[in-house]
């Protein structure tokens, strides 16, 4: 059995984004030398995600649209977490609509992914440093 | 330590609807051999979910009627996805809520899951095959 | 290649609430004598969740209202699923929206968690006895 770790550093310009991250599972994986497998990626803050979507501009854009009305920004008090100074209440339940984690199966050495599945880190409180956690799981 | 693959394939004729996987799930563990394990289970596709819930034909029409009122298909048009082409940006967003995937203990040969625990494929986009992988790690 | 299994029993004295479980998962992680691999914690019953987030008493109680409005619990004549005898529907659709499970890495002997990641049992249907399942897997 082999185990493998490794963090990947985000760093968004904006509060909201979404970054394909596959390539860089496939490398963590590469590295690994798992051949057959479990890969779990999970964002390591709570006011991020990571998912498996569509790698499209429009669709995007319509799931920020879609978490910004079930979970608005502003008004900030709004919610009762800001009133510890916070102002990203809404970050941490976009991140429990969109999940925290994808565990995707490894097989022949690769990523087991259907055609038009990608892994996405989506932040919802971003311009800072934040990690996402690959651990490889095999042999 | 062995692992196993096996892709389940589904076609609904309708364009959303949920099918109990689990008696698939049983017979690919049985297959595998494993006795002590993980089991993971995912959509392939990026419009369909699995998901554990209650097979009860009530909470399903519960399921389809909140999912659409927070994600409407209709109008298409209301979706930057859609200027694409496709007509499905919806069924993205209904996945999103819903899940990828269902990783379940495997214990002495067993899906170990509560007593009302069913895994389900939730359709959002159907009337074409599509695929569900079952991969399992243990031994 | 070690697995380890165990049950944590949960009752809550109201309908809806949230457990910090982390310091009984480390436990059971403890327990296992696993150094590095993966950890899953699910839910056994399908009106609960498991899920990672901040131990923020303002934020849980934005998560209430948040899951409230959304899906809520009156009038229970809403949902077909409580036409069955039940009053719960919304404690199914609440455990959707937040998810059945976490998997968690493990290195060092350590779950490899962030540096705010709580893992929490989301009850929306309590006062009863009920499960979480801690899985664990490697070496």
């Amino acid at each position: 059995m082999k185990t493998f770790r490794k963090e990947l550093w985000m760093e968004l310009p904006r509060r909201r984004g979404f970054v394909n991250i596959t390539p860089q599972v496939e490398r963590a994986l590469a590295e690994s030398g798992v051949r057959e497998g479990l890969c779990l990626v999970n964002a390591m803050h709570i006011t991020a995600s990571v998912f498996v979507n569509d790698d499209e501009r429009g669709l995007h854009g319509d799931f920020k649209r879609f978490l910004e009305k079930l979970c608005p920004h502003e008004p900030t008090s709004q919610w009762r977490h800001n009133d510890t100074g916070e102002d990203n209440a809404d970050a941490h339940l976009k991140r429990q609509l969109f999940g925290r984690e994808v565990v995707a199966a490894i097989t022949e050495g690769k990523l087991d992914l259907g055609p038009w599945e990608q892994i996405f880190y989506g932040e919802f409180d971003g311009k800072r440093r934040k990690r996402v956690l690959v651990k490889v799981l095999g042999e």
